[in-house]
């Protein structure tokens, strides 16, 4: 215990990855309450937690914070993101958005200029959502002790218990599919970080809620997961984990975009630890794989593709068929990836 | 709106003053969906914001960013805080808390140890208070980027719609009852922040469950409000503000402790701006005022005391019985008074 308590936290605590899961894990392990009785909460670590609501409904709630660096990029900024990363982590459980509130700490002399602008994305994607905010939080930290600002977000909504989607509702047969190209977000975050040339890159940021709708309609839909912070691969990982199966996933059908894999090999990094903040990985029952696809077509994501299946191997196993032939084991994120990527 | 535009966000627009209410006032404006149907949102800006749960019972939802300096202090730390804090913006609507999230932010280099130290005190006061702590999010800025630590707390309750107190609940003829002496967290953070002997200040930084629950078992109180940000003299102004009335109050019958009216005036601060964090101001009907001081003496809240009462001289006026006699209007507060307070 010495050595330990000795240490302290590192950037690779934040990435998302196992060293994040880990100490969640840790900090959490002696919490006794952990959900509301008949919800979900700290055993479950899903998107959102779930409060029962009588008989028939679950309120969903959610709470992040968002910390990226740059707080503007191309694709949007720190308001939107803020906005839109809520609102998927209510729609990705199966969840109606209902509510948000948000906690804003802004460094002293933060121009006036910028917040309002990011205020105005944060509130312009809940006004097309139809989402309200009713109500939140404004601190102001000396000069020195915060770079910008930090915006944490609630997200509140309402869900029938019959429609509700967890992490561990993947099935052996069921096809995994992924709603547009991967690590759009990370990428051109990482760039700008590095001062790197951003003209081809865009972030993914924004809301799922028409996605969803239109796939849950169709459906037999069993796990959906938004893959943020950890990227596509923490979150196959997460999924197989909580549904004890294995993810067979075939890399070459991954969408990624040309631009994104060419500014992924030049700074080594890998694309499916990238966050992704407008995408989503379901788990759909192959009845209905194809059907699920192309209505995502219809609806504009041209780039919506099955990437992998789940098998019963073994339980938390995720495998990629690699790009030159033969499986191997897709290792889950670990280190520091991007720091501030959300 | 060329100058203002340029203008930066100052120390004082965090203070939980006249500006901080500005602020959220102005950047609240222009947003249409304000409450969810039914219930309560920006346009009451309340210690909760309520939805409504069928017809007869509200949810009460709040959410805060903790940023005090230091993160630890007499009678308490951050974590403390944090509970506390939550919990008692949903025991002053009347609401019994249920669950509670939590959205860290810290620093790369931040100690393990004292994490685990403010985490232990954060679960400590969920756990006695029988709270879920039901998810979360755990995010790390590059070491430079933020000072320690920021915790953003959600805290989720229930209240009967017969139950819920609002700010506006007021009535003319109430008596004004603070449950203990004002200004303890502020100036203990104060002085900490300027390097002075603490050794006989202590934060009175805790939940106030009990004393809800034991004031509300009374019967007769119309309105709850925790002085935090903005210390007594905001709290009064916010509630004779939104229910419409003159609040007289008797400065020679507010208590404070000896010692912290010798640090104000040591420093110059008014310790009616001074924030507590675990005290109520309470508008309670005239007939069961006494009583209700009496059951917060058996509780062991020995300051206790009617300090003013309720008057329908003009809406949102505070005036203050002087020491040296005389009536004053008491002014909210303005300014920075203290950074990083809460």
């Amino acid at each position: 215990m010495g050595d330990f308590m000795e240490d302290v936290i590192r950037l690779s605590h934040g990435s998302g990855g196992i060293e994040t899961l880990q100490l969640i894990m840790d900090i959490t392990r002696d919490v006794t309450l952990r959900k509301v009785k008949g919800g979900t909460g700290l055993d479950e670590l899903d998107d959102s937690a779930l409060i029962p609501l009588g008989e028939e409904k679950f309120l969903a709630i959610t709470v992040d914070s968002y910390t990226v660096n740059p707080i503007f990029f191309p694709g949007g900024d720190i308001g939107k993101l803020a906005a839109s990363g809520t609102i998927n982590d209510l729609v990705v459980m199966g969840a109606k958005p209902l509510a948000v509130l948000d906690a804003i700490v802004v460094e002293e002399g933060f121009s006036k200029r910028d917040l309002y602008r990011v205020l105005s994305s944060f509130k312009e994607v809940l006004k097309k959502e139809g989402v309200a905010l009713i109500g939140g939080d404004f601190k102001v930290m000396p000069k020195g002790s915060l770079d910008k600002i930090v915006i944490s977000t609630v997200g509140v909504g309402v869900v029938d218990k019959d429609d509700v989607m967890l992490d561990s509702g993947l099935k052996e047969g069921d096809k995994v599919i992924v709603s547009g190209t991967i690590g759009d977000h990370g990428a051109v975050i990482l760039a700008l970080q590095l001062g790197i040339d951003v003209s081809n890159l865009k972030s993914d940021c924004e809301p799922l809620t028409k996605v969803m709708e239109r796939v849950i309609s169709i459906g037999g839909v069993h796990a959906a997961k938004d893959p943020t912070r950890g990227g596509l691969s923490m979150a196959l990982h997460e999924m197989a984990d909580k549904s004890k199966v294995t993810i067979v996933i075939d890399e070459a059908k991954i969408p990624i975009k040309e631009e994104v894999r060419a500014c992924c090999e030049m700074l080594g990094v890998d694309p499916l630890s990238l966050a992704c903040e407008g995408r989503v990985v379901l788990g759909v029952d192959k009845e209905v794989a194809d059907k699920v696809v192309d209505s995502l077509h219809d609806l504009g994501y041209e780039d919506a593709t099955i990437i992998g299946e789940v098998k019963s191997v073994e339980p938390g196993l995720v495998l990629a068929k690699s790009l030159v032939g033969g499986l191997k084991i897709l290792e889950p994120p670990l280190g520091e990836v991007v720091p501030r990527i959300c």
